[in-house]
């Protein structure tokens, strides 16, 4: 009952207009050639494999969901999600911007990043299946010995394999420091690896040939603590000499969660029973050769949300032009009808609009961090591409935690368009409600996310990092201010820019003297510096959308009005933020634990 | 896994300290006996009833829902629904607040609604069979004839029978206007009704006997819209003379929706075949007699979220005590262990405090409101009735939308404080989140609720209700104000009355020229109300907790740092939101329909 389209021209217009991404993959010699027609013809074959194969899949595999046979541990994966991924796998779609050493087509992260968000679109707790692959690929990319790399980057490459990232323990989450699996040497570069894990996306099913997974374990000399944690491969079935598969490996499923949302995703607990692995980096080091896969994974749930919100909107605007009920409060507008389609009522618009705007403006952000990312590993000159990782580390806490509330607060909205059919299971928008609550907690919480941000991304280094990007705002004003029509945007942008300089040298003293400031900070900061590079680029999509004005595309027009409802409706948020955040952590502490 | 204690302490506080319900009653001829042991045992007993034999029916209930019978259009419940709700009939708890003449307790509708937020924290799916049944009664005994009084009031106040209210369509849902179903006299004073209702909460089940529907439809000669429509009473079973169960009426439930949560209460889809009913109140005047049960429904609504709000805050907390995790910013707070209880984190008590400071206020605006309906039903003079009445009018929306938009939040802040846990079913966070998602929808949408707000109960009587409300602040504020320690409640206090006053007067300004201002203005105003009215309750409720500061109980101690929370971090909302609402119309409807 439920539909998608996927947002080619907005895509496009992101791409080609405000990033002008043609330009910066000029300057990258493994991207020189690129042109804006294969681009255009990527998304748009990726959009039909989203559209065509994936969504149709979707709501089944939340009714129905994976099940575990606790006799031969094995995963099925709800129906059409095995033949989907043969497809995926057979369109060579995994492949897109991997390495073209280990089989991949080498395109830039920003064309993988655009086609995930179809993907999640689509169908999220499927696209986890590659999503989480992709992650393992990154990782045993920048990690794996070239024996590892040469064993199974090419398979995690076509797809033929998939990854999992094997980190929660039950005692340990946010913490990783505490846990308990052990990795045992064999004296034949192997290890024997002994624990539980918990709440592994992906971590069994019927999909693939093999499962590589990503385990944190302790060696026997480790260090207590996040310092002594290394990182291994443990195959589910350990791969000969010549690539074929040899025996079953002791790792498996003891036991899949039943949760809120993403159904058709297997979130397995995972027993370890003497599994043999092979180390990736070095000894008590694994954590931050974990940090590539997560760093990649965070975005990736930016992605995740941007996707949901994108479909819900999509269904929300639909049922909005569709359900008539009631009349608008300055009289009939469609006379013809019995009542107005519920679009005539203003809340409507506001719900739709909000969910317009986040979308949207998600969509910049998520290009936008993958435009540099790509920028990180390919521009020529050192200087751009460290400046590029700077600023890639800056946002993903930002993608990750602003991008998922915003979804959460959008799919409730869109959700809330369709009354009571809202609730109800069949017409698929609570669906996305509870898949979106997910993303919310996983890869680290909003709140880890915002002790990111605040803590290490701006803190940490006083604040450059965040001048640098407030830097190029400015520039950017700067270089518009002259145009009247931009004031409406470049006005309350400036403004928030100066307070966001004002709050955060003001949480930076208060935490010299309790550090605990910083955590009562956080949360609202995020969101406030969210709001600021949001900002940012509605000011930039309302300049190019200017320029056309005159070309009689409503697709300009539209997009102008959306960047208006940004300013002036959801913008002034930061108001309160500010207020809260300055409010500061006494009236969090004041109460004593057990009055709780 | 989950645990609940009925808050009895704070119930009593709000009762006896605050409210001094006791006085208010000595006025009221009816209650003037009732005595604080009474109330208190009341409520103890009700508690045990919520805690000891709902709670434990809460998460099996959602696990395993209802079912429907297609042969025998029978609906099953989930195990222990029907033999908890014969230990309620049993225990008297129906008649609690129901008339003496019919067999009721006669205790006051305050009463009442505490017994219903504990009934509703443990088992909101449940509670909604005898929650309706109420709201029948009501309907009945405002309206009824004195032949259906005498026939059907005793059953529903023992709750042998239960009630429903058959109003939506599938084409008619917040416009009752456009409902089809038709009623043909059939001379002998009885209808023949046939027509679809869906939606229809606790429509089918085998909890009792016999079940009363109160259903809207169409006579012959009904104008179009909302003045054509009447109310009838279709029973399930036909009721012989001597009150004795007779045939089978032609209303059935031809299906059983699959929703998001609630999943233990049956949303049926009712067949009307030719059904045989009864005329209640006047031809035509339906609506207005099905607005007394669609009242007492709004504010059963909001008592719904104050229990989830309140079950979920007390998992949390004690989740946050046990649950180790990393250490505090400012260093290890439980040396003795490996990580330090999450609740050191100033972010997880901002989530919890904010769950605590609505479950609080709710609570106070909850038992309020039911003294109002008190004062309304039982004061002796007809100005302090009529006053009284006003009021409840000018509060329900708020109750109805401000509490249920505070549970959403709060119940997904206390699913978050659980991190990767609370997304697992087996723990029940996520069930009160689903649960309460439909609070938001049901007994007329929250934008519904914000037009009725804003446009009918203040700029309606242009403010003359509101302003009374107002008066009523500024007296306690006067009366408080030399107190230098209430300085910080109420100098805000003072300060966002003053910004309502402006706020409504602007709003009201711009909708003479454009009535669609309202609908762009209201679900922020609401929100902005919501808050003086809690603003002033918490500052009702600091008073209290100031002058019991030397008492040494620690109770009082954490009112105070709650209300201090309060005022710190959550009234800040109001700034975003007036400025969001003074936005107005433009920004929303500037975007033309196929745009979207």
């Amino acid at each position: 009952m439920s539909q998608y389209t996927p947002p080619l021209r907005d895509m496009q217009f992101v791409l080609h207009e405000v990033l002008k991404v043609e330009e910066a993959f000029k300057t990258m010699p493994a991207h020189a050639e690129l042109d804006v027609d294969t681009i255009n013809a990527v998304l748009e074959e990726g959009g039909k494999f989203a559209s065509e194969v994936l969504f149709p899949l979707n709501r089944e595999g939340d009714e129905i969901g994976c099940t575990l046979d606790p006799q031969t541990h094995a995963v099925t994966t709800p129906p059409g999600f095995a033949e989907a991924y043969r497809q995926f796998v057979d369109g060579g779609w995994a492949a897109l911007s991997c390495d073209p050493e280990y089989g991949g087509q080498g395109l830039p992260v920003t064309l993988n990043q655009a086609f995930y968000e179809m993907l999640n679109s689509a169908n999220q707790a499927w696209t986890m299946y590659p999503g989480l692959t992709h992650g393992a690929y990154d990782a045993l990319h920048a990690h794996g010995t070239p024996e590892q790399k040469a064993t199974y980057l090419p398979k995690l490459t076509s797809g033929e394999w998939t990854g999992t990232m094997c980190l929660t323990e039950p005692h340990a989450g946010t913490d990783l420091g505490l846990l308990r699996s052990k990795a045992e040497p064999q004296g034949d570069g192997t290890y024997r690896i002994t624990g539980e894990k918990i709440f592994i996306s992906s971590g069994e099913h019927d999909m693939a040939e093999n499962i590589i997974h990503l385990v944190l374990a302790r060696l026997p000399d480790a260090p207590a603590g996040s310092r002594g944690i290394s990182l291994f491969i443990v195959p589910k079935f350990h791969v000969n000499a010549d690539g074929s598969l040899g025996e079953r490996n002791g790792i498996y499923c003891g036991a899949i969660e039943h949760k809120m949302g993403i159904h058709g995703n297997s979130t397995c607990q995972m027993v370890l029973d003497g599994a043999v692995g092979t180390l990736v980096g070095e000894p008590h080091k694994g954590l931050a050769a974990m940090f590539v896969m997560m760093n990649a994974a965070r975005l990736g749930v930016g992605m995740q949300s941007l996707g949901l919100t994108e479909v819900a909107y999509q269904n929300a605007a639909a049922y909005a032009k569709d359900r008539t009920q009631s009349r608008a409060l300055s009289g009939a507008k469609a006379k013809d009808k019995a009542a107005d389609p519920i679009i005539v009522h203003p809340d409507v618009r506001k719900m739709l609009l909000t969910a317009r705007a986040y979308a949207e403006g998600g969509r910049a952000l998520g290009m936008q961090v993958a435009l540099l990312i790509d920028e990180a590993q390919n521009a020529p000159d050192e200087a751009t591409r460290r400046d590029a990782e700077a600023t890639v580390a800056l946002l993903t806490p930002i993608v990750k935690a602003f991008l998922t509330d915003n979804g959460w607060l959008a799919t409730s909205h869109c959700m809330q368009v369709f009354g009571g059919h809202g609730f109800i299971r069949e017409w698929g928008m609570e669906q996305y409600v509870r898949d979106n609550r997910i993303n919310m907690i996983y890869e680290g919480t909003n709140t880890i996310q915002s002790l990111d941000l605040l803590g290490r991304k701006v803190l940490g280094d006083q604040g450059a990092q965040l001048k640098k990007f407030g830097a190029q705002i400015q520039q950017f004003a700067m270089a518009n201010m002259q145009d009247a029509r931009m004031q409406e945007f470049l006005l309350p942008l400036a403004d928030l820019g100066e307070k966001v300089t004002k709050l955060t040298a003001e949480v930076g003293m208060k935490a010299m003297s309790n550090p605990e400031e910083v955590g009562a900070a956080a949360v609202d900061y995020l969101r406030v510096v969210g709001h600021l590079v949001f900002a940012y680029l509605w000011a930039r999509m309302a300049r190019v959308a200017l320029d056309k004005a005159d070309s009689g595309d409503r697709f300009y027009a539209a997009k102008l009005f959306t960047a208006r409802f940004y300013f002036a409706k959801l913008l002034p948020e930061t108001a309160s933020l500010i207020r809260s955040a300055r409010a500061g952590v006494e009236p969090l502490m004041a109460m004593e634990e057990d009055w709780f």
